[in-house]
């Protein structure tokens, strides 16, 4: 299948990722907090510990993580209204996979009866913002992970694997990795993929936007994916390092 | 990989389906309805019709499909709680995967400025009740179209597509085809395949509920989807079949 | 008064009752269950029961007995929009109704400090369904309370009477018994009345729908439901029997 | 049936109604106003004019009327809890009873596409407060109604009859008229009963708190409330008169 | 500034307050009640006590005070809808206004682990309804304090200090105290000032309508608001005298 | 009175303001956005427009201005739960003075029957968020102002004047400007002033924490604010010039 580098908005290859960085800690008071951009999809990812665990989890003596994900009202060029009264199903959709993709990395029983507290933030909102999602809430859980160790909080970081995400999608019959919205909105499949350290999968969702998809599409879009979250998972391990660097 | 039928607690062998069938029209007032069984499962379908589509699908001319879930109290040996307030995530999630598994078999245009109602009420639910209401639905859906054209209501049924659904998982490590309870509440991974008529797929949802699987893991479990996927529309146009030799 | 057959919609009497019917065992995870049905209207009744008691009855050694009533969104020609937010003072009236209905034949001390839990999802509604979900609603909870002293739960049941109820009302100025929907929609006066198994009354709500209505009126209507009581009293001893002989 | 009078706690004889008098125009912005006093029971009556009718009543020229009702927090003994979120079933069944009620004497068409807004807040509750609120509603409403017809938004009153509403009970074997807290808390059956002007019935609603009762026990209450209900509506009028005479 | 009598709607100078007064324990059953008049507003103050603190609270053995505020519904010429689901903002801000102007004279210490609950239901609304409020709570919370003494509850008095509260506005310019409606509504700049017993400030509140305002201007409502304080308190405590001089 | 820099945490001199500064343009796809850093707290403020305004302002050419205001999760040590179902009291308040004070300043009719809507976002809070809001969301304000006119869509920007607010506090009997959290915890008197262009006041909103407060020390607050609001009004317009000279 002949691809050309001008199908896509912004002049990237199929299998090129959207530009990837972080801004470390803006939010001072929480256990750890970034801001994760992908293109010009910017979330706000922060971590906080809270003392006990649900209360259907008590007295086994094991951990719990919940994340929660909202759309900031300016974050779109329609403004969002707030969600007050009732979560739309897509927010709880998105919140239940970010929760289930980082629970799938941390050892309950090393964390305690504790709750990591997942709070993800869409300030820019250019698609693909569940999986910048994940793949920035991995990097502060990390981060507060390993605070939690040097305030003696925890013994051992209860983070046992590295996770990341990204979407690929079938436009106009070609596979494309990381989708922005312009690409997004006229997808005839969507997949998000999360993805462990190993380059096993965690999660897979795919979804037929216009028509039917066969199993060699399915195969086309995973074998994008894989190389493609290889990249973010080292685009990860350097912004640790950057970050480590300065402070 | 050596498989053996013990494994499972039916003694099914690990490609075999649960027993299926249907009982026709339970709820004489609505335009279609029906109790689908699989095995110990049994959800209540019921479809209506709405003469108007929703706000922002208005003065395009294309009608519009909706689906609506619930987990009656009953339906589990532990009581559920009606969700009154707001839904539930796994709630929203479901009667979103029923509502877009649908909506992609229907041909909006045919419809015209009207909405299909979709309701699934689990009568009682050991496990598979999603991927039994998807099943279902599509079968009281074609009832329902058949139904509009002969009242004069519609010139030419809108469905275009059949759509079957199935659970597949890995068990100790084993691929089985359309999990009960006790199977499901032990599975490391967890999988609902979606497929249309011909065989391509409309949603794929995996979820690592223990540790991540591989890329042939996958494959193994949609290698066992597809010919599960077959036999159940076979017993769909059965279904169908004993029906009209009835009525 | 001059009484003739040909009032009624479906050439009943005016003191016959509609046809009588129950399906035993719809949801097998429950404690009990079954489906009511008198005419055309139809209501899935289920008994579950949980360990406790609400929080203001507790460390009395009370039980406590409580019912929901729903219709089921296909239940009537015009779809039900489920009751999210808030229940309607119709649903609420009811339930209310039911609940204090069969509570007045609980001894509660045999129960103990436990709650039965009663659901009635209407499937079919063609007028009578408050009084259809009491007559079921008492089925049903024989059942249940029969299988708790089977299962030595219980020592005794804690079901010390029987309870059915009918609707009654004038029409075109005649008193006619068991209204269905076409008979129930123009009625004058709308009466409903439970009874307990020595034909004393439980619960007796009389509206003037369209005229007041005299106490000669209202003793016309009584005489009505009596001996209608009487016959669905027999017609649930013999439900119960056909199901005993089965099982 | 031996009854003394040193059965009831305030002296009363058992077909003796609490001292009734109405406190005329305590809301100068409202409509019409009053608080009705039945012993120590006292409910704020209003009602207010809206120059449109719901949604589902429009365009056929016809008026309509709806009540709301609620317990002030500082009407019991112990503090009342406002109602936010949601309504309790024992204040919608009242509320509707009191609409109910009321509706059954207005000629709607006279009304015109208006509605008439009736509030009953109880400042005092010695039980009784739901009769107390219909027989103090429909001396607002008559009140309400003579202004609208002098204000010449009217032309005639749309009010057709005479309403009162009394509470009847059993209390250890004895029918006693229009119960106090200390009484009804240990009634066995509990009937509340509204009257038109003429004396025939528009609302009756009797309960078993204890036992079951029979046809004459139904029936001896009945004739306890006749009475009783003429005397209200005498009291009504004469509260009129002497309103009359003052403004 | 030249200032003409001529101004006020009712004929007040601008300095002079409406006149006030107080119907003492309009409910029976609360601890203590009353409706508090200033001019056409009035305001309907209980105080009900209970024998908890809220969780957060607990252990201290500190007590606390909390108020609600509503409009009753016939409280304005224009009915004003219940607030159901949520409050106002309008509602909240009040009601936050009350329960901190009067916590600030309360010593909790006194109070130990109890609540004092303030109810505040406006039953006729000419401006001025949030410091009528505080003026006429303090007096109800004044004389439920007393009973809890007499009654043995407490041994002193929490009571420490007297609390009321008036607005000021510059009306065309002109500094006015005690606005009505009339004058409210196109007030330039709005005062509400709750002040304690010795003259010293709890509460100010200004926001500029129209236009801002000047230091200078805020001096002059300040200066008019001093004096008008100072006759409500010598209100209050006259409304005391001729209430205990009757009971 | 003599005052010692010691006092303050950070070593600030009583009348001096937190550094203030701005960062533009996190949030691409608004009309405007920009953070507020006030020392060590930061709000993300953005504004959007609706090309309509509020049913009960329609019809009338003029515009509307609303804001809504949030704590982050991760913006307090102790993580803030989202407020879902219903705004707490402090929010609502909070809000309800943003948008006072910013539609203080705009002309609602050359800006017609469009609405804009601010968002105020708090991500790190160190007290003063409320005032902070304010002052950033002004920034924002005239942001958008220019785009629209720039945009053509305004013919000349609605905003006519400058707006600033700070708090003002009694700190140990010392009155301190721009409290931080740790002085705010302790203050005995809290005092926003939202002030406009000219120096005159726009809101003035004190409280007394601990114990009343009086005439003259309500003047020595004020007179600080006076010229901290100078201050802030003119590092408002240095931020606006840099930001200009970038783009």
């Amino acid at each position: 299948m002949s691809q050309s580098p001008e199908h896509r908005t912004d002049g990237r290859r199929p299998e090129q990722l959207r530009p990837f960085s972080v801004t470390w800690n803006p939010m001072g008071f929480a256990l750890s907090s970034l801001v994760v951009h992908t293109g010009r999809t910017a979330v706000l990812c922060s971590v906080c510990l809270e003392g006990k665990v649900p209360r259907w989890r008590k007295g086994e003596g094991l951990g719990w993580l919940s994340a929660e994900y909202r759309l900031l009202p300016g974050s779109t060029p329609q403004r969002q209204s707030r969600e007050l009264m009732k979560l739309s199903g897509r927010t709880q959709e998105i919140q239940r996979l970010i929760g289930r993709s980082l629970r799938a990395v941390i050892d309950m029983e090393r964390l305690g009866e504790r709750t990591l507290l997942i709070d993800c933030d869409v300030i820019q909102a250019d698609a693909g913002t569940r999986t910048a999602s994940i793949t920035g809430a991995w990097l502060a859980l990390d981060q507060a992970c390993r605070s939690l160790v040097e305030q003696g909080v925890l013994e051992q970081s209860p983070l046992v694997d590295q996770v990341a995400a990204v979407s690929v999608g079938l436009v106009d019959g070609q596979a494309l990795l990381d989708l922005d919205y312009s690409e997004d909105s006229r997808a005839e499949v969507d997949l998000n993929v999360v993805q462990a350290g190993d380059g096993r999968l965690l999660e897979i969702q795919g979804t037929a936007e216009g028509a039917p998809f066969s199993r060699s599409q399915l195969n086309e879009l995973l074998d994008l994916a894989e190389p493609g979250l290889s990249s973010l998972m080292q685009a990860q391990r350097q912004a640790f390092t950057e970050h480590s660097s300065v402070t």
